[in-house]
């Protein structure tokens, strides 16, 4: 063996040594970094990690393929807040106002006089059918790209009554670190919200990183017209489905068409997407957002009439679904923080 | 300086410039290797390349982002074989056939008599009625599981009359690769079919790439159910959206939330598809299947029962969609050749 060739083996060996141990470190380094910061350390931030980590375990019964590692989010209350009212109704409420002059028969006619007339209890009486009444004067008989503008417009300026400040800055700091980590390990992250679709669509990819078509939602039909030449889609003052409650899993199998292995909720209207993803064979994971602090955001639960948490509370430690205490669970609440 | 450094330098420096070497000629290679290499020279594939290569060219006018790179593909007829019938109606026939055993009426019963007596001319008699209750009694009345199951399970055993392969063995070489060369290249490359979603489901991914979630299509309406303790969806007899014609930019809209900036078709079923895809600002990008060639597939356009192309070819050279013809345009036709 003469001396260069010795020399040859002795860097390249050197410089393989150097990438491995690069590379070690770097992977040292990452497993260090804490993915969840804004979690304190519990079960709850446990079990998700847990999950994760066994879902990627390639060889071990628990091992998911990468497109199968379906998650799917409920909106309201579980990625942001939704008290005192879904942002959605405060976005029916002001469209109201804002085209009352254009409807002066509104001025005499349930539900709308109890907006115009901020009369709460006239407005709660009006019941579901009223509350569809408000959407469809308010959501519908316009083209899509006229409501996304809408939609798109009001969420850049509205404020939270409370917080005053956007809407979009009371999205849960630690459900962002959530998705996050949940895309880092080759998930597809989804919202399945009983929300509107074309409400959320906007805006979900700047704040959740979840693009349009990966946002599912309630619906109201829609047509596809030529105005003056040009291809148009109206909206219809018809309900298409109601993604809410029973309605999820009718809308994940619609748009996603996989069951998820994992779904998060904070509300009634999520058993039955969190029944669907995790009442089945292999890893599966459920997990609950209970609001439980008064101070830094609400708590409520059993009765609210907002993101009521009831069935699915009592039902959650025998299906296994980890209940987050958002008081105790969450070092950090918003992403404005 | 002492010779062993030298020797490090220059061994270094031979092997940094041994790797940028590599680099520069993989780069050539790639270059030089033709993406669509089933396509003949001419101006549907030249148009092809030239749009992909304008969307990606940052700074100009005609550049795309990469989430907006959205492009829709019919199924039948444009990505695989859907003559002498589509591909569902005879899952349809041979799934009549299959049940009829528990079925003793369906002997006295249009359509159903037709479809077990081989009688096409009663079967063509019954219109789109008939073919909407044949779906009903074969498509609907089980679990979404269930379905995927028989529809895979078919899929996985069906022989084409002409050809005698699986069905999944005709589907058109040229396309597989413009799907690959657009994904390539950022874009997410969607099924828009008016075949049934569930149907496609299945096989999408294994054939063409193209995962459940961006798959649009027919569909009726489903029902979340505890079924002896476990979740289902129930396969209603009802429709839920026909996918075809101007209902195509509806499930595009609905599954989708964005305006493809290219669409692929090849009847008079993706006309409105490709208006909506196209008839908008930025760059953008529609073509036609033209079926041209009885020997190699089929010859057939302006007055065929399955895949009528009339009004969308009339339009064609108005809108600036490129007509491929199948038989000038396609080296290779069916990706088992």
């Amino acid at each position: 063996m003469n001396e260069s060739l010795v020399d040859r083996r002795t860097i390249l060996a050197g410089l393989l040594v150097s990438a491995a141990t690069l590379s070690v470190s770097g992977r040292i380094a990452r497993a260090q970094s804490d993915p969840l910061p804004s979690w304190n350390e519990g079960r709850a931030k446990k079990s998700i990690l847990d999950f994760v980590s066994a879902v990627m375990r390639e060889g071990t019964p628990d091992f998911v393929p990468a497109p199968e590692r379906i998650a799917t989010f409920d909106n309201d209350g579980t990625l942001w807040c939704e008290q005192p009212m879904y942002v959605q109704l405060a976005f029916a409420l002001d469209r109201v106002k804002a085209l009352a002059p254009k409807h002066p028969e509104w001025k005499q006619k349930q539900p709308f006089r109890a907006v115009l007339d901020n009369d709460i209890a006239a407005l709660a009486k009006a019941g579901e059918k009223g509350l569809v009444e408000l959407v469809m004067a308010t959501h519908a008989g316009m083209t899509t790209a006229e409501f996304a503008q809408i939609a798109g417009d009001w969420i850049a300026s509205a404020r939270h009554p409370k917080f005053n400040r956007p809407y979009t800055d009371l999205v849960y700091q630690p459900m962002l670190e959530l998705l996050a980590h949940l895309r880092a390990n080759g998930f597809k992250t989804f919202i399945v919200s009983g929300g509107g679709i074309e409400f959320m669509r906007p805006w979900s990819e700047r704040v959740y990183g979840i693009p349009p078509e990966q946002v599912v939602g309630s619906s109201i039909k829609t047509k596809f017209e030529i105005d003056k030449g040009k291809p148009t889609l109206i909206r219809l003052p018809a309900i298409d489905l109601v993604d809410d409650g029973p309605g999820k899993p009718v809308g994940i199998n619609s748009h996603i068409g996989r069951r998820p292995i994992a779904a998060f909720g904070n509300s009634d209207g999520d058993f039955q997407m969190l029944q669907w993803a995790t009442q089945s064979s292999g890893k599966r994971f459920g997990l609950i957002v209970h609001h439980t602090d008064a101070e830094r955001e609400y708590a409520y639960d059993r009765k609210s009439s907002f993101g009521k948490l009831d069935k699915a509370l009592d039902a959650a430690s025998a299906n296994g679904w980890i209940v987050v205490s958002m008081k105790d669970d969450w070092k950090r609440m918003f992403r404005f923080e």
